[in-house]
């Protein structure tokens, strides 16, 4: 079997139904992202992909819809590893604000640029903000350099890109079936990086939640082959 | 932080509700075994132990218990790295068969020599029994050779030292706190094979559910000392 990486987008979360703005805000997936996570892997199971590892960020939304995806194919014995690097984008001092409160305070051009942009973030996390990722026991082994307060795609594809390459490479490299399952803005990153796509064509790009991208690879581990998905 | 190796029985499942051997059957806990996941996570938070890495079995009783335990911690984002050597003792021709029957049909002293023996196997499964490994998609990247038809304790006890030696020393030796979800005999090995008990000491050793055992290890990798948990 050729190697075969699957991206797979958590479905909808309490955030996205209540339209805020999330980032690495640790929040659940709602009923209709659990939905999206069977709806997934009934997917996989019709095209007969089942991993031989599973890669999530830290975020729970990420991690509980591998393991449903998982759990409903039967397939749990795989090694899940996990890292920082695939969280969502960082979204600053938005991170738990309403969307259209967040747009009407600053207008809709500024808000656009930081949303379909690629490189301006919004507005940094002060340092001592009760949501700064510092406080959060599970980043406390991390380099406090390392965390950002905020993120523009361009940061998020930075760290993207070196876990693919350090990371997601070497295990296709093996030829395994290597499933990810993380975030919107990630996954952009994550694709810009395997389809060599530009700044212009990433911040148009969506990527659908609860519907696997798979992506076969050749022996120099440059993806070849986008497999269709229903 | 001193190396720590926290081990972890699966509660109740299904199968143990009802009397019946299990063994390799991938049988789910039961609610009461959820509960008892939860109940050694407030444990372990009391303890303020908080794992660096997650090993389990191959089998969704034990990876459900880590994943509840450590949804209940909020502890979630740590790797979860899963072996079919830290899989329950297999028990041969008595899986899926209730308990009392079996007693009843081959007498309570040959019962007893399979069931608190130390190498005394339960009869094989048959080549192509339908419960038989090979028949589980899970194995099937496995050397067929390897896949047991039915063990002694002493044969557990063979590949859960093997793993302990290949793969959790090495970890516990990097000073982590590791946490091993698996099974009564496969941890009534690892105990054996960390205290360095006698056969005679084994089969008498009852591993609790629902109630994590803790030991430190000093830098020599002996483990020197067993945490009280309540």
């Amino acid at each position: 079997m050729a190697a075969t990486l699957i991206l797979l987008r958590h479905g909808q979360s309490v955030y996205n139904k209540e339209n805020i703005f999330t980032g690495w805000t640790d929040i659940e997936l709602s009923d209709q992202g659990r939905q999206e996570a069977i709806k997934a892997a009934a997917e996989l199971k019709r095209l007969k992909l089942y991993p031989d590892v599973c890669y999530t960020s830290w975020l729970k939304r990420a991690i509980h819809t591998a393991q449903i995806a998982l759990l409903e194919m039967v397939w749990e014995h795989i090694d899940c590893i996990k890292s920082w690097k695939l969280n969502e984008r960082h979204y600053g001092a938005w991170q738990q604000r309403n969307k259209d409160v967040v747009k009407q305070e600053i207008g809709e051009e500024a808000f656009l640029s930081v949303r379909r942009g690629y490189s301006t973030p919004p507005p940094p996390l002060d340092e001592n903000d009760p949501r700064a990722a510092k406080f959060d026991p599970k980043y406390r082994d991390l380099d406090p350099a390392l965390l950002p307060k905020s993120e523009s795609l361009k940061d998020t594809h930075a760290r993207v890109k070196e876990y693919y390459r350090d990371v997601l490479i070497p295990e296709l490299a093996k030829g395994k079936t290597v499933l990810v399952s993380a975030h919107g803005n990630s996954l952009r990153a994550l694709v810009m990086e395997i389809e060599h796509l530009s700044t212009d064509a990433v911040v148009k790009l969506e990527i659908p939640t609860g519907k696997p991208l798979v992506y076969r690879y050749d022996t120099g581990m440059t993806a070849i082959k986008k497999v269709k998905v229903n």
